[in-house]
């Protein structure tokens, strides 16, 4: 029986205390108990997001969330800019023309990101509503540059919906002085939860835009959910036991403070980029998101070998390339609840894995760079 | 230190063994593993709703899997036909218009369920693509004849939508016999788990009719759900822990056998009537659901004395009437993990509240009543 330990970009692995925290007998949620902690696991997250703007709480995936700020927020009388650089843009895109709205998809190649210039030119020569930007596209592990399209946006009268699934708590995310009007992300990734939470941080700006806006959806019409939590409430059923683990989850990561957090998470991914280009595996991206790595697979050694191989002989689950870049590379989560030990280890047993797949290496290398890349560790 | 039940109609307490089964390390949703757990969870739920229809899965509370069945399903140049005799009732009248469809509400008087002639007469004079009717309605304790209604949508074009949120694992419900089109159901009520799952079974003419649809949403689009389940798998990220206590849920109604289960409910309704009527409570409705009873409060009790001291001091909560029911019933569910033993003691600590609230009962009267009402229980 060996240790199974997730480095997937979502599910993650959950904290034992979370766990622990969803196994507790349950209670109602139309109680003062659970407007009492749903009141504090909004309060921790507001920190988590550095955020003062409304919190709302979706039962549901982060699809769901993203689909209720797009299909709430964006004004019907002007364009949607949409950034696609995989398959999660793909999805917005997809989400923006399914309610009928004006898509301007930009289409970014995999491994870069939205810039800043590109979103500039766009507002500048249309009539745009919003713009829509995935932070961390965990199909291309690559990230964005958030603060700099903020502030493009920020001087307009668009609003900014930003998909921080994969980034929030992970990386730099200072939602309110760079002025993100929706911050969307899932219980998931970094805020160490299982599946099952979305969350979406709104801003004045953003309730202007959807208060001109009669909801084409009931369920992820956000006005409700605003209108609930203005008694610490939710409008639909709330999944009792995952706010619980939310409340433990989030407390444990603002006792360790969130620039902490962002800078832990950062370690790991040198660290793996480090250990992996050690032993002649190539990073992919042009802007490698610090929450998740693509790693090419070196040649000769197949995507089924390579990945059964690490799970099945040391327990480490990591995910497959999608689309264009299946078969071709691995994927590699920091986020959340791993930890230096768990990283060196991984690069251990992929050391180990590329051996057994035939590939020539020193046995020690991988280790040894990653090592020195975690010296800054705090 | 007081043990704390659940008699509200949703959340339910959920089994230890389910509690725990979800409290086991995460895994990842792609992968054989879970495509695996997730055949057998939807096949045990087919044995408890009685059908070979496909069986989706949305992360989101009932609401979403009403919402998606109402978005999906209904023919956008027919009119709908929704029965509103409460809360739910209202809430889908809701739906259907925010979707743009010709809704025909029928409006009922509280504690009375849709008659099957009415939705005959009704399906005669106009061009009908849905009915849409909710078998218990929570918020009046009232149980419609679904078999009947069945019956007379399904010697039609039109489809049947029932919301079996309380009902199913309930109420007798035979999906595929009576010719339900769609079942919508959810988690946490007499399925035994934490909120944060909704369930549709759905027919070949349901499919036929959503097929003839653009689904103006995505999250709830049941097309992608078809698409993910021919493989055994869900379009978005799946809640693994959610599904994972669904698994030992569902063993656990099949290993008693769902038939037994709904006497054992129907067991539970009649020793609470029987047991609160012997107190000189009255119970609301002319047709009570099995599921949950209303139980009128007697004259000069609050909701706010009776209700809390039932809580404080016996560890039983029960939930208060709602709109034209606020402050004049309480209601107390059967549904789930509940037995004979939990409901004699509620009954006893209910006759002890009214003594505390100043009512004259004889003490031993109410639980008297209600051991009789169990002698049938299997």
């Amino acid at each position: 029986m060996i240790k199974q330990r997730l480095f997937t970009p979502g599910p993650t692995d959950v904290p034992p205390e979370v766990l622990n925290a969803m196994a507790q007998p349950m209670f109602h949620h139309r109680t003062q108990r659970f407007r009492d902690m749903f009141a504090r696991v909004g309060a921790a997250l507001q920190e988590i997001l550095m955020t003062g703007n409304d919190l709302l709480t979706i039962a549901g995936s982060g699809t769901a969330g993203m689909e209720a700020a797009i299909a709430c927020a964006v004004p019907r009388d002007k364009k949607v800019l949409v950034a696609d650089g995989g398959k999660f843009g793909e999805r917005w895109v997809k989400v923006a023309k399914r309610y009928g709205l004006d898509v301007d998809a930009v289409k970014l190649e995999w491994g870069t990101g939205l810039q800043a210039d590109v979103v500039a030119d766009k507002l500048a020569g249309g009539d745009y509503g919003a713009v829509v930007t995935v932070h961390s596209e965990t199909s291309t592990a690559t990230a964005c540059d958030l603060q700099a399209i903020a502030k493009v946006v920020a001087a307009t009268d668009a609003i900014l919906i930003a998909d921080c699934i994969t980034s929030a708590a992970a990386l730099p995310l200072r939602t309110d002085e760079w002025g993100v009007d929706i911050v969307a992300t899932g219980s998931q990734k970094a805020l160490m939860l299982p599946p099952g939470l979305a969350f979406l941080s709104v801003s004045d700006k953003a309730w202007a835009a959807i208060d001109t806006i009669d909801a084409p959806c009931l369920y992820l019409d956000l006005k409700a959910y605003r209108k609930s939590l203005a008694k610490n409430d939710t409008p639909y059923t709330a999944p009792v036991s995952l706010i619980r683990g939310a409340e433990v989850a989030f407390d444990m990561i603002n006792a360790v403070g969130i620039e902490t957090v962002w800078h832990r998470t950062a370690c790991l991914a040198q660290a793996t980029r480090a250990g992996c280009e050690a032993l002649g595996m190539a990073v992919f991206s042009s802007q490698p998101s610090d929450s998740v790595t693509a790693i090419y697979l070196p040649e000769g050694v197949t995507d089924k070998q390579f990945r059964d191989t690490l799970r099945n002989r040391y327990g480490c689950s990591v995910a497959g390339g999608q689309d264009e870049l299946k078969d071709k590379v691995i994927r590699v989560s920091h986020m959340g609840y791993v930890d230096p030990i768990d990283t060196l280890g991984l690069i251990g047993a992929i050391e180990h894995t590329l051996v057994a797949c035939g590939v020539t290496v020193e046995i020690g290398t991988g280790p040894a760079a990653a090592a020195k890349a975690l010296a800054d560790w705090r």
